[in-house]
């Protein structure tokens, strides 16, 4: 009997995987992953190199992404659909073997793996390998400490209401934004209102090739998805 | 001319670290960590093994920890003094070879190295290794995920005011609190009051041998300073 191994990928730069998930990754003999319908899918590119020749690839193409609202009972409808169905497949491939599912970031961090994880307990076992979140990647791109001393740090996404946001902009040291995307006007405003636009900076790919880190004050252009926002703390320092 | 290469380590688990803190780590010619004075100290036993034979170790030994309340300006002065003193040490260091300095966790995010990361500007050159922060560690020990859909994460340090952290917890979906140590007893009056203390979990030893997690509110004997209390969120879930 196999076993259904989540392995968070981490920020995006290969050599930031931990040592088990890249052992895990150059061993695994049936690989999943999700990604939209027609790309390559992120998590696949990151183990570009590192899948053994013989491994079977399984990829989870998502039944949707941006093309209906979240809020659409249909949206949910279709993903619930999505996510049955392979539950269902990595439970049967784990009767007789270890399957590696790959997500990118930390996978219990906000990660889709999570609405598989819970359809799939008391049917496989299952073992999760932790990761560098896409927001550590992204505060070490800084170059600055995220958090200092007694400092608080919010984590909010960027798909929360304005008032929400500038609310809890303003009532913590650290912040970090995510899920940003079409959301970039709401959270500059937000940002404004609380009186951290200023000191917020954007880092897109972090750690990848192509990252760049600027003042979100600036940025006018429609952001990737994945981009994040940080806003340093200033606590305690000797 | 060499540089000052601060390793995050990770939650605890050797295996935990990325692939290039792991290649950095066995290549280093010398190699610094923080710890009390008189122990052997936990960056320094989570690399046990891994060490060359001819590396050079340096234990950079704080003169105080608990022994002064951290709010006394005596604190502050020793502990500036200290890192002032180890800067100048690591800078000379730098001038001809690398240097690793060792962290637990994640470094920018509440590590000790950042008061040395801000004394060294200018002076060498600094390279950041991210990590996995304890907090994944243990959000992962624990079998469920942390944050789901649009949750707001919070992190607190236990040894904010009773009041901050009633507020704060009852204000989030889900909660990380760090720091915890004799700060057990306000902490768990605060997320009573908050009514987040029955959906709390303790983790003592997160990813380590003799890791411990279990629901806080029956925890009464006094806990590491480096145990971490999580609250899951309940975000959207198709």
């Amino acid at each position: 009997m196999g076993k259904v191994i989540c392995v968070g990928l981490g920020p995006g730069d290969p050599e930031l995987m931990s040592v088990r998930a890249d052992r895990l990754i150059r061993t695994a003999r049936d690989v999943a992953y999700f990604r939209k319908a027609g790309r390559p899918g992120q998590a696949r590119q990151i183990v570009e190199g590192m899948l053994d020749a013989s491994a079977v690839e399984h990829s989870m193409e998502y039944p949707v992404t941006t093309e209906i609202p979240v809020a659409d009972p249909e949206y949910n409808r279709l993903l619930a659909g999505f996510y049955d169905d392979w539950a269902t497949r990595l439970a049967t491939m784990a009767s007789d073997r270890d399957v590696v599912v790959l997500c990118e970031g930390d996978p219990f961090f906000y990660g889709s793996f999570m609405h598989l994880h819970s359809r799939l307990q008391g049917r496989t076992r299952i073992e999760i390998v932790p990761a560098i979140t896409g927001m550590s990647g992204c505060w070490t791109a800084t170059g600055q400490p995220i958090t200092w001393g007694d400092d608080v740090l919010t984590v909010l996404m960027a798909t929360l209401p304005e008032d929400d946001l500038a609310r809890r902009a303003a009532d913590t040291d650290a912040l970090v934004v995510m899920k940003i995307g079409r959301n970039l006007p709401k959270l500059k405003r937000a940002l404004a209102r609380a009186g951290r636009l200023q000191d917020a900076w954007l880092v897109e790919r972090g750690t990848m090739p192509g990252q760049k880190v600027q003042p979100l004050c600036g940025v006018e252009a429609p952001v990737p998805y994945f981009t994040i926002a940080v806003v340093h703390g200033n606590g305690r320092r000797p």
